[in-house]
């Protein structure tokens, strides 16, 4: 595979994954909104298919999106280490772009909703759905762009995400087993339906970020956006769905390695 | 492709698209109907399933459905230019077919509602799910038949409809590489679902028309139908689900020829 | 096809579809079912999944499990004329069957809804979502066997149920185009979630019998059923349900035979 | 099949199954989980894609995940019977590493709905959405692990449980005769969105166990557990959810000899 389908597949993938997945935690998140309050089934539907439309667009790359995949592969054989770099920052400038063009998308929803005097009145408390924990670091949207805890505990919340990324790499590992499968249109629709699934199962307790790239883009993007009274990036928890999935990633190489 | 065949498939295939997608918006928002309220989950895989029927039956002619689908593959190189017309036309006939078959399928319900003494009492604000915003120009029941925004703005709405029928016709040019998916079910099922998922990520600012002749169809449709206290058609408005959806495809195509 | 084929692959394939398709109606109308009030999503793909299950173990005689469905594969020329009386018994006796599975697995909860003080004491108001319709034709729970117009109206009603019993019969003609499809899980599939479509964008009014079988079977088994409180069963209603997906299925056949 | 391939398939298959399908009852149950209350479509969803992920990771051993699979397959004589033990075995296996990696992802909130005030002061009510019936057997969070009517009744306990896997059974016995099918991607698909059917259509009396090892498992590690507060395990009723499923199997596997 050369460098720029890699660059390719990944940026653009990743970027439609992003505004797709963002794009349904604004959708039920922001004030004006037709979705707003459509409930967790549409945001786990919304990530799933976000999954189906980025993987499908991205594959010629492989279509990982994420560098828990990317690990979980290279340990496994199936990607070579000297591309897993390229692989990342593509991924993690995809999703950069992909958040970007959800502020876009919703923007005038954005600004509704952050000059919502009844938000400006009260702020700090988190809004949405998506991430509801009334902590000072966590900004009124940026659970659109980011996940958080609803109880904050470092080891609690890492073995969530371990979980969680272990269960959606070990499932994709499997399927690498009958290429044939992993490459078709069929192998894309599981992959979706499994995130659907890994969501509504195991999203509760962090909002499932599973996916590094998903979590620290668009976070990024939050800081760097002129939002009004958006609050902060909430950076001390930054880290944990960046090691959580990686390591979760890695258990299921080697739970693959010994298994199968 | 014959031009009968373009015309057949395009003329019945956006016919049955319609009907199932106005269906579920006149199910989910007029009195008397057994969906009524049944949320925006409903509303977005009645979209997609629609698409499915419709996409299946009008198979014989590629089952575009969608003029910015039509413009995209045109200029990717999928269709001549010379039948462009054709399936447009034929798109935008069948369209006014389906908007009227809803009406029929749904006429107690619509007479029913429109009047309502209580809505006859408050006339002019909008009702519905699928267009909530109190506009003198837009009717009680327009949301049945075509989108509308949340909050006014060419600029932003246009956006919103570029991105959101970019993603698609991204999505439907890459399939295109693997012919043999693009008309198999597996590939008619996926298209289904990246339309679930666009309405769920991108349908709350406007309601996701992605699709030119989807929204003017039945707009001509609900301007000529004989519906008591049916309001306006909101004509202002109706350029920018034209416009927006064939510039959109037209990135796409763009991004399609230079990085594929 | 043998005839004992025929008979046992309807049978015991409308058996299934009825035990699940009535049973997701019971499911979310009885009191002390965890499902009460889940909601018309959960009605339409609780169907869909129904036909789903039943279509497969019903492979064997094609699995119409629909009276229109073999009317328009009759016209069609894909099923013999002198087959079709078998095909019909068969289904109307397997749909007996399968309403009769939904009373032993709802057992208890039928009799704590009959029994429900608060039901007694204001018998005839017609319970459930299935069927909302306050008449006293209309029993308490007839909804869970039969369907039911929210509006009477003899045009209307077969209007709506012709055009969506058209929409499924034009598909499954167009299926069978590719035969390959047709038999494969993918194209079981694939009418599933058509049959989802239909109830979510075409159900509003009458419930989507669109087969007779599925309203007719059902219905003799409320009136045979020894249910305490349980009301009328609606035979003023019931030839609407039987003629009107009849007769969609013939003018789907027609619309095939010309357009495609 | 060697008996590590049927023990490490059937061992990690099951666990990712009752990891996700107990995943869901915790994330719809629990205080501080971001899918509280998300409905019974999101539990059903939840446990249909459950099977998707655990029947395709252990696709080496065929799957079954279930001694009710495993029982019809061996009367059907699809499997060997000496491997029946080995089987059953490793399934009850993997669901307690299941409901114990519940446990660990849902540590927080377990630990914050068990400690509530409300909940301490009105000890003995059963809570949540999977378990509403209020006896003194069944804990507060006992719905998280194993199954428990609504009305408690023997024999109309096991008639449901009995309806339902024969349904299942039925389904994949019809499966295993198109050999290619139920080994693919397809395949496993199917299986997943019928038993979403299932749990749709026939879950609302006894809440679905259709299967031993997803009910005693779970519910041997609910006993183990140092929760506080946790209620009873209800072992009143422990055998039905697995007497019922196997007669169900056993019933599915004689219609199937019979008919087919």
């Amino acid at each position: 595979m050369s460098s720029s389908d890699i660059f390719t597949g990944e940026l653009i993938g990743t970027a439609v994954l992003i505004l797709l997945g963002g794009g349904v935690c604004a959708a039920v998140t922001l004030k004006r909104s037709k979705a707003q309050n459509a409930g967790w089934l549409a945001i786990t539907f919304g990530w799933g298919f976000a999954v189906l439309t980025g993987a499908y667009i991205g594959a010629k790359s492989g279509a990982h999106l994420n560098p828990a995949v990317t690990l979980g592969l290279a340990i496994d054989g199936g990607v070579k280490w000297s591309d897993v770099p390229l692989y990342i920052g593509s991924q993690l400038l995809g999703a950069m772009i992909g958040a970007t063009l959800v502020w876009l998308a919703y923007y005038g929803q954005f600004k509704a909703h952050l000059t919502d005097p009844e938000l400006v009145s009260t702020l700090n408390p988190a809004e949405g759905m998506v991430d509801q924990t009334a902590t000072p670091q966590a900004g009124p949207v940026l659970g659109i762009f980011s996940t958080g805890p609803e109880i904050r505990n470092v080891v609690q919340n890492l073995v969530t995400e371990i979980i969680g990324t272990a269960a959606l790499v070990l499932f994709i590992l499997t399927m690498g087993l009958t290429k044939g499968l992993a490459t078709s249109g069929t192998g894309t629709l599981m992959v979706a339906f499994v995130v659907v699934g890994i969501g509504l199962s195991l999203g509760g307790p962090t909002g499932y970020a599973i996916n590094p790239a998903r979590d620290l883009g668009p976070r990024i993007v939050h800081a760097l956006l002129p939002l009004p009274n958006k609050g902060g990036s909430d950076w001390r928890y930054a880290w944990i769905p960046v090691v959580g999935p990686l390591a979760g990633a890695a258990l299921a190489a080697g739970i693959h390695k010994i298994a199968f």
